[in-house]
């Protein structure tokens, strides 16, 4: 939880109401049904399986209970999570002492889509958390495959001038 | 501070002797000529000018102090700083809550290049780092105009697989 961010806090989408709060364990499940709700993470093994559901409750206690990250729901009138995203403040040396806020994780209800829900939490992230976090910087990466997000992301201001580098290693475990 | 990395560490970069070890605010002025000593920071604004040093003194701090991140340096037998680094630990919900350690601000002194610094650094964070701190995930961002470095991480076993979007905001004063 990064203590600085004042939530909950109402949010419009076009003329939808949301209420964007921290995740709790009780939206395991919804969280896990964004993740899944979608071929990019599906294809990474986010399946929302039953097996792995221990390991995405300890993997959202960890989220919530360290003090540079936050795992955010945005929640509809009918009380419906409709979105989601994780941010992680990062203090740094480069850009002259810059304080980034990285988004990672974020996903919209399929059936929510174009419906501007979007283009709310990241408004909310580059207006509201950043200057909240003292943070200069908003970044975040893309798979290359999701090119009508990276237009999204260019519409509300971000420059896609990184590569995004990624490589698997075996955790001890 | 992330109590887990096991440091100082002794490491090998072809037949060099290095130590890396947690930076400490008597490193600031080597960091900054580090920063500074590369031709796209430099154009970001990290010219390891005088009037910046209190930002970056305050900068170092935060890193160091910080839970979830490190800010470290490679040493050669001279005592100079050859290298720089920071590392920080993301836990997520993503690939099934996996926990990611991102790498940032990677600088090897200009003088001391293609001596396999750059590697052995690397290899340190993806072999030994990233196990200890029980990440499965490596991940960093490069700009799109380090066309060598781009090269050096698939060298090394990273994918390009993603888009690193960046927006400057405002913070706070």
């Amino acid at each position: 939880m990064i203590a600085d961010l004042r939530l909950p806090a109402a949010l419009t989408a076009g003329t939808q109401d949301l209420l964007l709060r921290r995740a709790t364990p009780d939206d395991l499940t919804a969280i896990l049904v964004l993740l899944s709700d979608d071929p990019v993470s599906a294809a990474r093994g986010d399946r929302a399986d039953g097996a792995d559901v221990t390991a995405y409750a300890r993997a959202l206690r960890d989220v919530v209970e360290d003090p540079g990250n936050d795992l955010l729901v945005a929640v509809d009138a009918a009380g419906d999570v409709v979105g989601t995203f994780q941010l992680t403040r990062i203090p740094g040396m480069a850009r002259r002492g810059s304080t980034r806020l990285l988004v990672e994780a974020v996903r919209v209800r399929s059936t929510s889509r174009s419906a501007g829900i979007g283009s709310a939490l990241m408004r909310w992230v580059t207006d509201v958390a950043a200057p909240a976090v003292g943070a200069s910087l908003v970044q975040l990466t893309s798979d290359e495959a999701r090119v009508e997000a990276h237009r999204f992301y260019e519409r509300l201001g971000f420059v896609g001038s990184h590569r995004g580098f990624k490589r698997a290693v075996q955790p001890e475990s």
